[in-house]
């Protein structure tokens, strides 16, 4: 399934070197104000460029084909389109007998019986975070005042990013990182208990996100090593504020006023310039593969704004559906 | 919303000291062998009985109520209910004006209005948990032969679980955990591309449980500080086998038919006997507060049976929608 | 899928002559007050004892499980369950392998592969209306103040009720009727273009109540009889009212503030008191057959209250869905 | 909610006078051929051109944007898109303050708040059932073997079609029509108990058609004037042969093997020729409103293929749920 959302529905589409990638918004509220040029600054915080990212070129130009009218939704279904226009087919025919390790090659060969569109991952490229990115603008408005803000906070193991980086690009080789997520301005309530806990539909979206390995809220893993005494947060005032923030803001699965805060593990790009092992099918039997095309040495340095669009995707779906679930108060029933 | 699932649906409701809890199980396909001694095992290891867990004594009797017909299912909802017989509401009204940190008190209060049923945390009671445990019985037989085994690995920050115990109960405080997971015998192909991948769905499970503060899979956040050479999976043979498995059995969101791995954190139970403080509406400041109750020194040694049966509600799920997304084969459109 | 609603999600569950019926309801907004009293009137109406109607005699006392509190419901999942106190199991034995004509004996053997509850249609059965109406006494309280009202219009054909009854029970036969539904007060709005129009998801609830064969809106099939100059409702104040109402109170989907209206046709019930024949699956021939069990000889005449009831659903559903779908005004975006 | 579906999954989008129309199909099975010549034969039929239908020209060409490689459905999304090629926006300017009798232009503006696009209806246009009809084609390949087909039976209430629309074109008039459907070769067990019967999910999907004002399965109305002993269709033969069809092929909400077979009653197209009134709101009174832009007369005329086509999307839904749900047999649990 490639949708999320309960009111606020978002279903992803396209393929890395296929005409186009997208999605399609259903439910966003009529009236909100947009434009290309709102999709500016988030698409360019995923854009290669910095060192240790793709040399694949994409204008990555969004185009709204539906939902949108005089320069605001309408309440209709939103169709966002890119096209791939920096495409290399050629690139990819042999991976379909030789599958690159930590890539969906072998997986999605099998899921869909070889009729997997394979050239640069097809569908399971991480150029359909594009879509994603897209997506959460239009989120961002939804939530708004709510801010959200992700960050790489280590790559390779450290917080030196840029030196982790250039030893890498030296290697031949790739790193992954840890991106820090949080949120300000979140009403108390959001999120229900059990499967629709905010946890739940938080890591839900997280793991939508090519490369993802973890997640954590709060104190995290480190909460296994914790006292009670020292973990839990004291509420020191009427709106909630407690004294300290191990919970990452949410209490049984509910958002309890202050920072919405989780960290995000980014496994190494699967793509290297060295030359690995993998099982050949026409020959059948291991043999040595050279992964051409274009890649990222650190794909976590572009994970952070997808990181905030994913959040803001669950997060403007909480909310409209927090709405009408507040108490209704009968007078004479 | 209290339901996971698209095919094989699970419906979980009660509270802590309510009449009773249970679970609605809907899409359950029919002619599945059930019995009331088929969840004694699973039962048993939710039971507290072991140093540092609640004294609360309750027969944990599963009850089937409706879908079962001549001792096996009959693909009609299937009701599973559990009374509650050792019930305490008075060791909780004052809670009502005085939250328990690090419980739902503050985030139920707020968001059901006050209308919320706060006795030992209502319906956001840890007690919820066997609900879980009763239909992961069941989806434990949809998914034969898959095996899934999950384990208390470390307690309050190391190994030695029972040394680490006995200290939290000599100081009155509490202790988390890690739970490790991991399952044999999946095919390949469950889970599908981004918002519907196996971490996805995992994930949102794990995190309905009550105390979890992460999941990380097969290298999970180590992977942050590893290099693409060193934490690709080889794949050496023509069903899927890999030589290592960081993965953790998943590639691009799909089963990869090596075994499916993850970890989660536990966090320290909230309730301690020491003393705390939070806010007092009634008096609108911080008070002193002691939490009564019955409660568990470390919820975590509980905790692995109910990882068990979510990670089965999600393979059961998964697997039942996989039948149909193979691939047709078409002879003559 | 026993299932139905996105926000307000209705549950049931249950056989005819297993141990009880019911209904799970999630995303009941808290604060509701809600007795066992509220449920009488409604179950009154459902209730056999008219000429006509099946002697089975049940208490149809409901017992609400969880999910309510001090008198009011909690925002937690609402479990509402019947005991059957009546059950005659023996009288369906011989049908397993016998059929009854125009019920869901062999279409349920079938799907199910010999699994079901047999038992006077197990899950299946009409009895199962009684948590539908369960569903409907909450649902209508979310509904507040519109007003939903449903009567038997036509029995056996025409409007002389009791005496077509009266003769289909001298002949015993059975005989099916019209039943006509409308509610005043819905606001503007409710509904959604293409799949989840008003008109989609009122006849997606009335044909899961069993025996409905048809369902139209306003004018419904007169319609096609009809010329658009004299089927268009005029508009005539800023209101919406419209000078006649063909539309049923929808226009493109959407409630437009005029009467909601439409009407369904219940068929005869499928038990009759005469011989009939059916394929006997262990002679694999024809045979006579003779339904005794017991029945309704108008089953139309309980099935207004339980229109009413699916339709509260629907609404209910729609207005706590529709309450966040009004436009946003975005000041400074 | 412009989606369908549960497995095989379909949104619609786009508007009459934007630039584009066109669905998004998710959960489709891959390896299916399809090419543009797959959709001709369907869009033709819906095209108008014969006497009664509306000049608006559109070459209504299918594009395919993403899920197809080599000719095949990959199992990834799969685009369609329609540009909008006749275009004339001016047509519509001052309908946003006079609404339009029969269409969707006042509750559009009301739910929207004054933000839908209001050129041709929008959002709301008939145009959108070339989405329907393009997503039919696919879902037929899934159906295959299953053979749908629906035909116009009376236009004004009589079956000399013909003769209708021409009086009907002469008067400056419009008149509706009944839509007869019928699908041979469905597996016995489609279809699920209460909320998901075949019915309900039928009539769901037949009610997103616009104009649509009925539906009624078999004997249908009818029905409430008959009685059992005539209506029960006798089982005469092992694989659910019945020697009368009254069920319309659906017992108990399940596919019973034989046809399935309903009506839908299309109204009058709600444009017309001739001078209507309506209110108009900036002038806070009742006015004369002519209708100009292009019109059909009769748009029954082009609805069965839209039914065809929305029939085969609950059938294929349908199909790929039931293949999990039959029984399982567990030799040793």
């Amino acid at each position: 399934m490639n949708t999320y959302g309960r009111i606020f529905r978002v279903h992803v589409f396209g393929e890395s070197h296929g005409e186009r990638v997208g999605v399609l918004l259903d439910g966003v509220p009529a009236g909100i104000p947009l434009s290309v040029d709102d999709f500016r600054a988030d698409l360019q915080r995923r854009k290669p460029g910095a060192s240790g990212t793709t040399p694949r070129k994409e204008s990555d130009e969004p185009v709204l084909r539906s939902g949108i009218f005089q320069g605001k939704t309408t309440g209709a279904p939103l169709l966002i389109e890119f096209l791939n226009e920096n495409i290399r087919s050629k690139d990819y025919a042999h991976l379909q007998e030789h599958p690159r390790p930590g890539h969906a090659d072998f997986t999605a060969r099998h899921k869909y019986g070889g009729f997997a569109d394979y050239r640069g991952g097809g569908h399971f490229s991480g150029r359909l975070t594009l879509a994603l990115v897209a997506a959460g603008v239009v989120a961002k408005k939804i939530c708004n005042p709510i801010h959200i803000q992700a960050q790489l906070i280590t790559a390779g193991g450290n917080p030196n990013i840029e030196e982790a980086v250039a030893k890498a690009i030296h290697d031949h080789d790739s790193i992954g990182g840890v991106v820090a997520c949080s949120a300000q301005g979140l009403p108390i309530g959001l999120g229900e208990p059990f499967f629709d806990s905010l946890e739940s539909m938080i890591s839900h979206a997280i793991f939508a996100i090519p490369a993802i390995k973890g997640i954590e809220f709060g104190s995290g893993f480190q909460a296994a090593a914790m006292r009670g005494s020292e973990h839990n947060d004291a509420l020191i005032a009427a709106d909630g504020t407690t004294a300290s923030n191990y919970a990452g803001g949410i209490n049984g699965g509910i958002s309890n006023g202050n920072e919405l805060h989780f960290r995000a593990a980014v496994k190494p790009t699967s793509s290297i310039g060295k030359t690995q092992e993998s099982f050949q099918f026409a020959q059948q039997s291991v043999q040595p593969l050279e992964v051409a095309g274009r890649h990222d040495v650190c794909i976590a340095l572009r994970v952070p704004v997808v990181v905030e669009a994913v959040t803001a995707l669950v997060l403007a779906d909480a909310l409209l559906i927090a709405q009408q679930r507040s108490p209704i108060h009968h007078e004479k029933n």
